[in-house]
């Protein structure tokens, strides 16, 4: 398991629904975000170098609401470093509040963009995920 | 002005917000999934032959909110058709009810997808739009 | 399991994104639109008498793109339906293609709106659920 | 006219379309996001002691895309202050560069959430808006 990263907004309007909390399908565009910022920090380029990150399945369990109002805060790490793909682990919080509201699963597959197909994750962004 | 085109379907769980109503910013959406049935049914195709359809402008003003459970409804047609664009006029209702909801504009340029600039409205299609 | 209720409508633009394809995140909401519909078409109100059926846990895996043009197909079963809660199972597929591009699990528990806590399935939405 | 707010923060992935470029309805959200990131500054409470801002008309002018990688800086100012609503001002740009992406205004009227009726804005807000 890699070392925690650490991705925080306040929640915005939009993505909450009539039953006056946060959307179950917007936990998944944050842990998007975590991942993306995440990748970042560490100097992996997104969609660059002919490189691509598509997701084959992501996960999460939802424990309690997180509302409008609230700054979100996701924890990022790498689960599981395999040839072609990447499972990251997440944890959804809120400030102010040490208990946890969902937790995820992700798991991205580096593919060539041109071809759509899967390949080996190059070994310069293998170090980069690997700490 | 061109014949009205309808395009209608039920109000998502997704597209509420915690007021309790579908969120402003969805009405575009739904102004854009209406163009382009509208288009598909003209046998426009979208984004293919080398050209795309980008807004230049979008307005809506909203009179009585749009909820889950409604069927929503929205009426569509050619507002004013220039040489290298297209201004369509919007009407969103919903089933079973005559009031207007909103009302709305949108404007989409001709763009040559390579070159993202815009060009003159091929006469196949202008054809089609005019109608 | 009961019987396979299937719920379909094309792909809009808004749903893709820059590698050209559906967001994943996306499939979570069409997963729910299928949910909903099959509630209303068994006559389960959503929303409505003072219960509601926030979700505790989603999943999917991505195995094959869903691109814009595409008629979006979900086809959506009661998987287990326990004291509480149900889980449905979800497979996502396009008209003309019999390939399964998605399949997912989802868990809604039924809630006390007032409360928003967990209570039994009552009888009546029990047996409309069990089919 | 007030004082000009702003507003900032990285383009996320699942906000593009598969033009490439980030989905014009996007637009209208962050002009909302920089709005409430305005009133919190401001020391207005948002759906707070019984008053909301629904919109009753929303426009934007799109000069040129804002892309993945961008990260998007939205102004704002009130460009009108009426008794029962107030209209504000938008530019979007992105960081680095000083052309402007679009405009936009957005009027919100404030309304009794109980009675979804407007009202006039409080004195006690109206100084906190006047500025």
């Amino acid at each position: 398991m890699s070392e925690v990263f650490e991705w925080s907004r306040p929640v915005e309007f939009y993505e909450t629904d009539l039953a006056g909390i946060v959307h179950f399908s917007v936990f998944y565009r944050w842990m998007e975000a975590a991942e993306h910022a995440f990748l970042r920090e560490r100097g992996v380029e997104l969609h660059g170098g002919g490189l691509g990150w598509p997701r084959v399945g992501a996960s999460a369990d939802f424990k309690k609401p997180v509302k409008f109002g609230d700054v979100v805060r996701v924890k990022v790490w790498v689960e599981e470093l395999r040839t072609r793909s990447v499972r990251y682990g997440f944890e959804i919080l809120v400030e102010g509040d040490e208990g946890v509201r969902a937790t995820g699963e992700m798991t991205s597959v580096c593919v060539d963009l041109e071809s759509m197909s899967a390949v080996e994750i190059p070994e310069g962004i293998r170090g980069k995920l690997g700490k």
